[in-house]
This record gives C-alpha cells, structure tokens and sequence, in this order.
C-alpha cells in the first residue's frame, strides 16, 4: 500500500475508494492476525479536547506495531502560551515521524498539515471524524462479509460524524440517510462532496423524517446530541431530538439483521436507549474495538511500515 | 506461577497462602536477577488520585518486563464526562492486556473487574492498599530471612494501610496488631477476615494503647494521619493521633532489631519522627524500591509472563 | 565518552572544554547517523513548567536510543502535596536511571542530584538552559564547521539562556557579547566564571550597547522578553527592550554570512521581526531539531551507551 506513504488524512474524502477498500482490507488482515506489521517509529498525540478512545487506540495501536507515543495535551505544550501554530508544527515535524491531531477548526489541521513534511492524521475535529467512520466500516464489513449496496441511517446531529459518515458510505458504495431535526442538517458542503463521490449510483439522502431513514436499513447509527463543548445547549436540544431516539421501535422499522452502532460516549435515555445498546443487534463493543485495528492499518499506511 | 494468570487482584485476600508466598519469592528472583521475564503487553493506569509511587514503580516495572503503559488519567479520558463505569470498562478490555486502578471506592473497582476480562489490579482503592504490602512483606522478607512468626505492629489511621496490613501479616504467618485511636479502628469486617485466615494460630490485634503493640515487635509501621482527601480534616486528628507517633521511645519498646516502615509520603513531626525515619532502624527507602520489584512480579503472574 | 558516566549536568561549566567538544561530536555523528546507540533505561521528566521542545526533544531522543520515558508532571505526583523534594528525589533514584528536571530554582535541581545516585539534567531553571546552548553550539558548528573564534551576539534580557550562553561560548573559544538593558545583565557570578574560563583568550563582553554587540557577529541570538512567570511585567519591558528588537537593521551590522538563532517560543514583531525569523540568514528550525540530537548524545553519555 505504498500510495499512502508520507501523505495526511485530513478528511476521508482524501482516500480514493481503492485505497478505502485497500486500508480496510489491511485493517481486517492485521486484527486476523494474517499479517503483521513492524514500524519503530514516533506517534505523536495533540489533543485539544478529552478522549478515551482515541487516544487509548492510537496509543496501543502504535505500541502493537512497535512504536512510540508521545501525548502532548495542550497542558504540558507551549501551544497554550500563544505560539503560532505553524512554528509549534514546524517544530514537532522535526521531531516526530507522525501526528494525530484532535482539535475543533478543520482549518487548524489544515494549518498543522501544511507546516509539516510528516503524515498528519485527523483524530476528531468539528467537521469530520474520519478515523471513525474507517471502524465503523470495518465493523460494517465484518457483520455483512460486504460493504456495497447497504444502507445506513444515521440519527440526530448533524455532525461531524454524519459529514464522515456520508462521505465514507459514498466512497465504498453504501447507501447513506442522515435524519436530524430542521436547522441541525449536516454540513451542505460535504453532503455535496459525498452526491458527487455516490454520482448517483447511491443514495446519500438528508431527511427531517427518522423512519424514512430507517426503513429496511441495513445500519443505524447515532451519537450523543451533544458533543463536547455543547453541553450547555443539551437541555434545549432534548425534545428537539427525542423523535431521532434509536429505540426499539425504530428499529422495527429497519432490516430484521440490522446491526447497530454508536461511536460512543453514549447517553443512555437519551440518543439511545439503554435495551437497544445492549440488545442482540448492537455491534458497539466490536466497533470501539476496530478503531484499533483500523487506526494500526492507517498508521503503518502512512508511515509505510511493512 | 500459572494460576495467577488472567485473575483479578483487588484484595489481598483474593491470594491464597501459598499464592501469596509464590509471588514474594518471584519478587525477590526479580530483584536480584536470578530470573528475567519478558512480556510484550499493555499496561492501563486508570488513575483517580495523585500518585508518585504508584504510578512510577508500575510504569518501571511494566517497562523492565519490555512492555508499555498508558496512562489515563481523569483529566484526558471521557470517565470525567458522566460515561457509565461499564461502558469505560467494556472499551478498556478490548484496548488493554491488564489495568491497575487507583480509586476511591472499592466498589468502583468491583464494576471495572466485572466489566473486563482482562486482570484489574488495586492500586490503592479506600479500602485497601494490597500493593503496598507485597513490597513491605517482601521488605521484610528481605531484613529477616522469613516472615512467619514476625509480628507486625502498626500506629494511627485504622485505613486501607492497616486493612491490608492485617490480611497480609494472616496470609503468611505474621502477628499483626493495630494501634488506633478511638473511633479510627481498621474495618471490621476486614478484621473479621484476618481473624479467620490467621484461623487462632497467629495474633490479629487490635488496641488503643501504642504501647501493647510496640511491645517487642519486629516491624513498626505508619502511614500518614490524613489521607489525600482527609486534609480539612487534619487539625483535629494531630492532637488524637499523638500518642501513636511513631519516635525513639516508641522505638524503645520494640525489639531491638526492630525495622521501621512508611509507605511514604511522610509528614517528619507528625506520624514519624524526623530521627527515626532517617535512623538506622529505618528500611523506608528500601521499601519504596520493593514497589517496583513486588508489582513487577505480580504484572507478570497475572499476565503469564515467562 | 567514559568520563561522564554516572555525572549531573546542572550547569554547562559542569563540563570541561574537551568533553563539550566531544559531546559535540558524538552529537553531530548521531545526526548523520555515523554512529548508532542503544540504551535499555529509563529517563523520568520532572516538569514544573509547561514544555513543547524540551518534553518532545528529549522524549523523542530517549525512544531513540531505545529507552523508556516517564513524565513526571506536577498535577500526577505527590511533589504538589508537601512532600519534601529530598524524599520524592531518593524514591525516583530507586525506580530511574536518569532524571531531567525543568524548574525554577537551581538550588532545588541541586537538591535532586545531592538526593540522587543517578545522573540528573538540568532541562531548565531559572539560572541556566545548558541544553539548549548543548543545540546551539551544534547548531553553530554545522554553519561553520568550527566553533572557536566566532563571536555570538545575544540581545536582551540577561537570563538563563544568557547565562548558559556566556559559559558556553567561553568553554568553545568563541566570542560572546550580551547586550541587555540597564538592569538586565545577567548574573554577576556566572560572568566571572564565564571570564576565569575565557582567560582573556576570548571576549566575555556585557554591554548596553546593542550595535557594539552585533558588529561584525556570526551568531545573532535572542529569547523572549518575559520568559514563562513574568508576562506580568511584558508591558513595561516592550519599550525598554525594544533597541535590542533583532530586526533586518541589527542584522546588517553583524557579518554578511551571520547566522540567527533563537530558542523558541518567539514572539515576532517584539524581540525579533518576522522577516528576520523566516529570513535566509535564520537557522531557527535547525536548531530546534538539534534539542534531539544533543540530548540524545547527553543522555547516551551520562548513561554510558554503548
């Protein structure tokens, strides 16, 4: 897979769908255990906002190629004492062989991707969510053996991960329905993005209707109404919401083998309910997991470990 | 050491006799190079208090045996953001190959265990502190060649120390006895347990009077007055805790080869003596290296190092 | 590298002329890759003060050389509860084999090293930055292929970097002038020990005069103004600094093949212009990247890497 070498994933739509196929192929192979990837090389982790997950995952990922990590969480980082960023980039690349960043403007990654040479990897930031999306597909692959030609609903907010979900299931041939509340419609940009990669060969639909996303769905997926930063407006947003619940009764509605899944944190009661999370047709376990998995194929994509 | 792999240990108690005895020599072979063990695992710190001692002597230990850590502490993981104790645990277990917790409830830890696969070890939890005593048992080991038929005798806070410190000195033959003021005494039930592992043939004591205690032991031992968390409460303690001030007279009344512990930080003038903690008697610094060697012996049991 | 195995680096005047000159050397070769080190150890960051370059640098350097780094900030140990630095200091001997702390007082980095066998590293005090002039000097030696005999002009606030750059420069038989305000000299001591070791071979100048300095220099050099803890008193010093800004007119008064240096964070448009820091006569990322490979040859050196 030596055509990701050296270069940075800002947002899933830099892959083309051969090398998602590739990446995802790589990934499956590593968690079998069918091949196994060596690379002594330095993670580094700057990371804005709080996460278990991601880091967690990046860390062992790494750790399981025989790497290093080094977390430089903006409390131990002159970051905090206004240095540009381009210089604290310039500097890091200097220093470390790859960067995941988790921060809130894509513009900043874009910022740190410029002034460094080194692979730059987007771990969360307010507009797209692609590392992910890369496990939520992984897993998608694992329940069905294929990816193209199913369908899947998405519920709630329209975020980062509905803009990362739409271009990901566009890119490998899924069918792909957002269903969020008037004025939380994903970003109209990247939904445009997703139409042109789907070039009408799939469905990449926006709807204020949950069971018109829902119906015969293959995959229904939701995230807390709130994400970081926005808990102030939760209480507000609660009945607003309550309509894209995944309970239940929507999902009756789906495909009778649907599988569902939640990048987590999940708020129980709330975008979820607590029996459909831990039902027979959650796939939420396995899917943190595979952020692993995943993330290990693309680091050693990037870093051209073999 | 096969039996060890893949369990818990959340209380000493979880160790049987011989277990326990299997694990201190491991220790002592570790220590002195007569065995080398290798293990290409992860190691989780999940902790919610700060920590010197802890944290350093597992991170040591875990990268002696050739394995890594990740560190996760409150402040950069989503257990700060209200996410159930379960789901975190449930995501650990797919990242992690063991997970030592440092916590406040012993209860809290419980759910980690339950929701886990992986071995959870206590790294000092309100109730118990078993860490902590498999570096003094083995400190002890070290100053007299054996432990059974040594006693033990402890002085001030009736807390997770001093519960440890009873099932510890029952499991391998030791006299115990402690010395609280009123109203301070170690949990009963705890007591309720030494007594019966200690089953009449060795002593399970506890007193008011320093003085019964001290009374030609082999092992004098303290912990601070006020745990983290306790601080407010410390003015009130220090004219209560007096006379259990561990200092040359006390000294006095031990057995002459007497050793002293601490398992640090100390606060000299309080529960210690500045003359006593540097003195001659004094293996406190020894003790706090035997962290390292203890932990790193356990890691490896419960992993199945070899 | 013998002679300094085992040894402390407090100080840049800790090492002879000859031992700066060939850890210079195993610097440079451990860039080019001439040579290749491997040391199993752990190196513990003691931090009180926030950190990009030093953490990531010697981190970076430490994986490396195949070791182990353990960060040691104040919010995760017990430093912040009272306890005495001796006592923290001969705990961390027990489980590190070498320890760089970045602090406030040097009285409290000798502290350390008096309560520790192991090396210790002077990553930062208030009165000296040895390893950034170690990047320096290399920095320097790569432009120009030798040190002794080139002059190094420093403007503005008479601090640590001043300090180790008077000594430093001293030890290589260089040059070196410090122009600052009234009231911002640097220490008086380390001057004089700067001059005992010049010996009236080399210049040791301290002057007001930011045009004396620079005239006909090789090396422009500048930091920020106020350094971490006194941005409280930036504004009053921006105009009383301001004729040391290192601009395009300061530089056309040093050589026309000067180099500039700074040690980052900068702040542009205050000590140096923006032109200056991105202009061709600029070596400031160089000499970033030359934190890893110094410290890497000091680590390897003070451990006794073979």
């Amino acid at each position: 897979m030596e055509p990701l070498k050296g270069r940075d994933l800002l947002s899933l739509a830099d892959l083309s769908a051969s090398e998602l196929q590739d990446l995802l192929q790589r990934a499956a192979q590593l968690k079998s255990g069918e091949i196994k990837l060596r690379c002594n090389k330095v993670l580094g982790l700057l990371f804005s906002k709080a996460s278990t997950r991601t880091r967690v995952s990046f860390t062992v990922a790494m750790y399981q190629l025989g790497g290093q990590v080094i977390d430089l969480n903006p409390n131990v980082t002159q970051v905090s004492r206004g240095e540009p960023l381009e210089d604290t980039a310039r500097v890091l690349d200097r220093y470390l062989d790859i960067l995941a960043i988790r921060t809130f403007k894509q513009a900043d990654l874009k910022t740190y991707a410029e002034f460094t040479q080194i692979p730059v990897i987007n771990a969360l930031t307010d507009e797209e969510h692609p590392c992910q999306v890369l496990a939520d597909l992984l897993t998608i692959q694992e329940c069905f053996g294929s990816l193209a030609g199913h369908t899947l609903a998405y519920f709630g907010d329209g975020n980062n991960m509905a803009n990362s979900l739409m271009l990901g299931c566009a890119l490998v041939g899924m069918n792909v329905r957002i269903a969020t509340p008037e004025g939380y419609a994903p970003d109209a940009e990247i939904m445009a993005r997703a139409k042109a990669i789907a070039a009408g060969k799939t469905e990449v639909l926006v709807t204020r209707d949950p069971l018109e996303a829902a119906k015969g769905a293959n995959v229904l997926y939701t995230d807390v109404w709130a994400s970081m930063g926005q808990e102030s407006e939760a209480d507000n947003r609660i009945p607003l919401f309550q309509p894209y619940q995944l309970n239940t009764e929507l999902l009756g509605h789906a495909d009778k083998d649907a599988i569902v899944l939640h990048c987590l944190p999940a708020h129980r009661g709330e975008e979820i309910t607590h029996e459909v999370m831990e039902g027979s047709h959650s796939r939420i376990w396995d899917q943190a997991e595979n952020r692993m998995h995943a993330q290990k194929a693309l680091l050693a994509s990037l870093l051209g470990c073999d």
